[in-house]
């Protein structure tokens, strides 16, 4: 079975190495390993041309795969990496099974609420807004709820781990665990 | 040809009433609307579960569509909602036109660049890296490649509005030109 590896660990400086770490695991556990940068756009290619064939290179290796197990860790604010969770979505609407693991425990309520320096209220329906009268998703979940909603309905799980701040995108105790229950549930 | 409505509108005050506005004007550009909200969840569902079932609701509203016009207008943070991202990538997942509409017209690298302070350094191998050392896709996009190469690369579009502030999730009139487009490209 091949898996796909989503994360914003492709932003990191040692992509490469953190990448060979994630393969080797996955091999390991028993799986394909398929990752976004296995197949890379034509080195012609500048500007949003490239940007456009490497989405097409990445689609086409999830086409590729059987399941995902996606890095939700919140990125450049408090939602996971907008990248991977197209991706999360994709291959569910492809049907597949699909994992996640986050490097941040505090969940999305939390998170949502520390953004609006904890200036919620109540409105009359009982629906918690932030100063900016929007809507907080009130769950108990690792973020907007078809994120969780799409794996956990699927019979996947999302794994919490509190990486220590300088291992955010690079300490993989989520995504092995990800993989040890993935093997659990699909191998065998 | 029946149309998934994405968007964050649905944690608005007035989400009814945007969501109502939507749907009129799909239904006048040849359409049938389809909006999350328009099957509930079980009202006895209290809690995760109701998050859940939510997103079960959701997913089965998108396996009934043809395509999706999605709200990408940044929220909570400088990239789209990730529940809305999702479903765009459910959507192109299961092989179906997508368009997209941003009511903030300031693109992806310049809102990244933003979020650093403008401090940003091309390291050895001319990638571009923020403080953090994390690498800023340098592309003329709307956001993250995989959205906006997932809609373009399907022959859709993301019309780019500079809504006003107060207006940044109400303003339709990226929304009406998404729809005009789709009618021309996949009705007639």
């Amino acid at each position: 079975m091949k898996v796909y590896l989503a994360g914003p660990e492709v932003f990191l400086p040692n992509a490469r190495a953190i990448l060979d770490e994630k393969i080797e695991l996955t091999r390991l556990a028993g799986f394909v390993p398929v990752c976004p940068g296995d197949l890379e756009a034509p080195a012609s290619l500048r500007g949003k041309a490239r940007g456009l064939a490497t989405s097409e290179v990445n689609e086409r290796l999830m086409l590729s795969s059987d399941f995902i197990i996606a890095n939700l860790t919140p990125f450049r604010g408090i939602a996971a990496d907008v990248g991977t969770v197209y991706e999360l979505g994709f291959m569910c609407g492809r049907g597949c099974p699909a994992y996640g693991f986050t490097n941040v425990a505090v969940g999305h309520f939390e998170r949502v609420r520390d953004y609006y320096g904890g200036e919620l209220a109540e409105d009359a329906h009982k629906a918690v807004r932030g100063p900016d009268s929007l809507e907080l998703e009130t769950y108990d979940m690792v973020d907007n709820l078809m994120l969780d909603g799409g794996i956990e309905n699927r019979g996947g799980v999302i794994v919490r781990h509190a990486a220590a701040p300088d291992a955010l995108y690079t300490d993989l105790t989520g995504f092995k665990e990800c993989l040890a229950i993935a093997a659990r549930r699909l191998l065998g």
